[in-house]
């Protein structure tokens, strides 16, 4: 069971109230509040309609809470789990036009991060049995990274630093406007307090040496060749953390993870993950 | 050249500082803040990658303006460009420290938005000829709706409605609880007022001619086959607009299109688009 | 009974918090606070001080639950009923302090809202049996919209476009820089989807034909005299919706109506509807 | 020239983006992005269209930065100045597209200000010659209060407490919960500092000396006859600021200034000016 | 009992929560998440580890609800409390990840808030028995006031103006600019209304009389010697509120309290307290 | 020159913006709007009374630049600086009213940002010579942290973790409720990813063994006595930094110092720094 790291409450808030609102504009649900009266009630059932990894209960049943605080909800799932076509993934009860008005911003949230995390598992399941932890980048939905990293965890996911304040990550232009790898990763040192590691990107085999002497705790091998990549594992494995990225799909990423590198970090699995098909049916 | 709406300047702006607070933390860059001194300058190109169709110059010029308000950018292409790799999209001179912290966002405004933008072209394409309109549907990323769908027009696609407030949609929920199809066209056009479009989803060919006679303005036929698409077309055709979904793809969509339908929506435009490929190159 | 569209839930938390901030300042009703001790009980009455239209349920509730969120609140009327000088229209017991801070903003919430509501029952009262209806404007208080239409609702009148995205209505000034009233139509048509609704503003009979052929679906007919109101009726009637506007007042709006116009939109019904009376009274 | 205190910055600019995003929705003015170039340029003059006291510059000359911050604007009039049919109030040439958008949201502010603060100056002007100064309640618009008590100064009109937390003023409440008058003034003395002034609300000739004797420094005569306010003149005038309320209106407020109350307070003035007639004509 | 004012519930509600979000980030308590189970349970005291007043209950509450709804709460002493080395506070029952999650929240309103009211209850103490009330100042934390001042009452001091709006300050620049210290004071109650109190600081004894005559109802003496500081309450005491400020300290307070100003305003309450300390035991 | 990261631009935007709007309430700087009139120019120079290190240039230029956006500034000094009693920091000319309503807040920002900067200086200086840095705290003011850890660098502070979510640091109550040291470390590097740093706290030199052994990188020795600190660096020195927290203050700093430890964590920096003392002269 992978290790998920449930959202800030305030996170999930925050970005529940304002998709409904983008949704809702000023008037709210024109249809469902001209149709369907104020006291209707209704069952539906939130179904999957693919296989794959769910995720997203949580921006999920605060919608519901949102649209209609005295719905009665039953999760049938937690986040992180393996479910099929058809699987129920939430039952629940409540007023028609809350539920109505829930519906489609709690289908986009966890279609999207059902889709992540189903996308995630195909590459974990890819690196299963060697060493190699699969990791996200930054390429997140402006906006919306907090859940889409959630989802990656949800896949099997590794967690890589969340933004630009968390970790130092010296890459080329750093170096160039710093003189050198050493100087950065010493500047790097003097400035960021003994809880933040530092890591340094090198784009050529020749440059590992420096960043491992610098001082570089883990070293992100960009765009390497495989040739190389094992090199540097041969040259560095148990002296820093080695990370490769580029060129990384579920083609390669298996002959990649049997290199001996300790983490692949893929882009694509925040900003290209097809939507995970999930669907709300009346009971 | 499509005919693209420029995004409501507070929806830039907020949408960008919240990407950039998101990214940034408490502490910023502490990787540029540590390395780079204040005052250095750099010149940066935002290239292609590969080919399609640009989307997100409105964003990407707002980051750069909060990063640098002092930086000195000249945009190569409008949203909406066709576009090659390795074309400059921007060129830009200002603060190193800015432009750094600027670029990842930079990046993952437009290459979001660039994906949706080629991808929407694609269908659009697929159904060059016809009479068919490609749009959009509410199925997009929780917060960031406005952005899509300018995506969306971007590669030539057509807006649907923006939320639930802006048009009716009368589904298989408001029939049932509202007592049967005309029952719902007749509340739905005394609660809404006479700027405001009526649509009706139907499941069935059957259920075609009481929408029309109801006073349907538009009706979306949900899951038909081609059949019955081209059955609904000519019935109906010139009296309503009609609007095919479901089970569109780029192998579909073109079959669907000559059928006669006037749009079809595509949920896929904005939910499962891949990112566009977009780097930061310094000069 | 009148449609009346519930106001978004959001829409009502933000504009009551944003009130109460606005009333509280700093250090909140400093009187109370010195006056009354904390767990002070009271029971108040919402009395109506004369006849007309009651509206502003939703903020005065939401008003009271924010102030003291252990209240007994029994409303004991509803939006659009009408009500009579002394009539009850919410008893509330709960903490003093609580319902004496809560107090001037749930009444100017329902003094307003009621306002609107009579003033625009009134306009709908004055052309009862001929078929127009009574829509509001965009003339309304900033940032204060949504209540102000639902307002206008719950006096019997008719929605118009909520705002500048849901609806196109071309003008004068958009005409003459677009070059002439059929391309403006084409190309709002171009950009606007087919769940848009297109209107178009004339000020002389002669341009009436000209945004009809164009494809209008809806003519605003400003500032027209009566004759040639008829005249545009005439011609038009059956084929796009016809509203009026300009030199509406509760003198005029019958004879205008009598013209068989569709609708006759009202900016007074926003912009100068006279406060109605209401109070809180003790037990 | 009446004194009257420009608007916090801040206030101005969120009012103003609230209104516009208010307006704009999701998608912008979809009427002028439609049918009107990028850059196409054009000259509007606001116009006043009836007699009276302007009011509103701040916001709307705020409206015009936001829509277009590059416009040339020459504003012609000052806030309270007293304005003709026909006066030009501000002049200004700018993108189109960015003008029209400004518009509406420019003249509902510069409508709803202007209005009260014509409507306020036509009490200050019935009470000219008196020693009584018309002034403002807190019966205003929720969320817009700041923008209303500005243009009842714009009307000449005299400023109370703001809100709940920068004065003192006791009501039957406070003295029915504090055990009396004297008690009430007691709490409220110990609680408030001595920056804070406190008042106290009587209903009958006979509770003013209580009042009084208790410490308050100004007193509210709230639906005193005309005998009664000369009464509390008589025995309390330059002891404490006497204000009179209830019954306000035109034909009688200056029966009531002659009584020799200090401050004549009127709800209405907020809660009921009709609407300043102004328009945005292109040159 | 000193008298103190409740916080406006919006304003502990947003403070707390800005609070959370800054120690939570994007991805919330790592550790507790990590290293707890969801549904661990667990008892907490928050205990006073040094003698003093305690204040900070109302944000301590909140933040326990804000990280679990669900705890069973029972504080144990309220604001203005005088509280011994050992004494529980509040004891709380709940989730574990929740609670640890408010933990240092909750200790950082508490710790700064009582030693804001136990070294304010220092200056009071040492006044004891002269007329002169201890106030606070504009010397505050920026965006922190509202909880600093509360402390200050908790600690039994006064309040003064709250901000820059609620009351008249009159310094020297103002009349400098203004044209002498009649000639503003005179624009000040031109513009004020007759519920605004108007002071006036002076720095000499001899700017004394004209601040007085001028109308000033409260004069602040500025640095004023201990000799001319018993000049300015033989000359006016009984005429103004006489206020003393600068150079006040424990060791000069009694003294200066002794000259029979009214009140001592003090910077030092809010901008020197050393923090109490506080700490959470698990049970 | 100590290493100090530029504060966030919309950190600083949001916090001063707050800021201005608390002291400003609905009606703004009510005193300088009646006396000083609107076009009047000023030059203000903003002083040290007093000798330390200075801080909060950015807040403070940003609080000029939303008074008076024309306002001339030149500062003088830069973060960090040793400044002595009458050093001009800012020269500033502009208007009046707007550099008025400035001042408290301007000075609010650097009197707490310059008083932590001072007080951390102390701490820094008394240890010059060990190896040891002197790191902050989260006991820090809600809401106004960055800004505070921004001060704790310009004295020559080093940085901790900013919050919950950039470092992993485990404590009693995760031990126990994760079975154990070795238990509890292995779940944080389960979930924590590669760029996290884990640390460990230990209230007994017996525990160090588990930490280290188990994986920390870092381990904070809570309250450790000084033979305690010696025997831990004795063991542990190389293997993993040491960090010392409690007792610390100006007496005992030094003699921890010198037990070798790599870092001294100190509250007081943050929670209990007086303020400096600076104050903004008329030219």
């Amino acid at each position: 069971m992978p290790a998920i790291l449930p959202l800030p409450r305030h996170t999930v808030i925050e970005a529940v109230s304002r998709a409904l609102a983008e949704d809702q504009g000023g008037r709210g649900d024109i249809t469902s509040l001209a149709c369907i009266p104020a006291n209707a009630e209704a069952k539906f059932y939130v179904n999957a309609r693919e296989a794959g990894v769910v995720c997203g209960l949580q921006p999920a049943l605060e919608a519901i809470w949102q649209c209609d605080p005295e719905a009665l909800v039953s999760p049938q799932v937690t986040d992180g789990d393996a479910i099929r076509p058809g699987d129920v993934l939430i039952s629940v009860t409540g007023r028609a036009r809350g539920l109505l008005a829930a519906e489609r911003i709690l289908l986009n949230f966890m279609g999207r991060m059902s889709g992540i995390a189903t996308f995630t598992a195909r590459y974990v399941e890819a690196v299963k049995g060697t060493g190699a932890r699969i990791a996200h980048t930054r390429k997140t939905t402006p906006g919306f990274r907090a859940f889409e990293l959630q989802a990656v965890q949800a896949g099997g996911g590794a967690l890589h630093r969340f933004g630009l304040d968390d970790a130092i990550l010296i890459k080329d232009n750093h170096v160039a406007l710093c003189g050198g790898v050493a100087a950065a990763i010493k500047a790097a040192r003097t400035s960021a307090g003994h809880m933040t590691r530092i890591a340094v990107e090198v784009d050529r085999l020749d440059q590992l040496d420096a960043a491992i002497s610098g001082g570089a705790e883990s070293v992100l091998l960009d765009n390497f060749s495989l040739d190389d990549l094992r090199a540097a594992v041969a040259s560095a494995s148990g002296k820093v953390t080695l990370e490769a990225s580029g060129g990384v799909n579920l083609g390669t990423v298996r002959t990649i993870a049997e290199t001996g590198v300790d983490v692949i970090s893929v882009g694509a699995l925040t900003h290209s993950a097809p939507n995970f098909d999930i669907g709300l049916d009346e009971a």
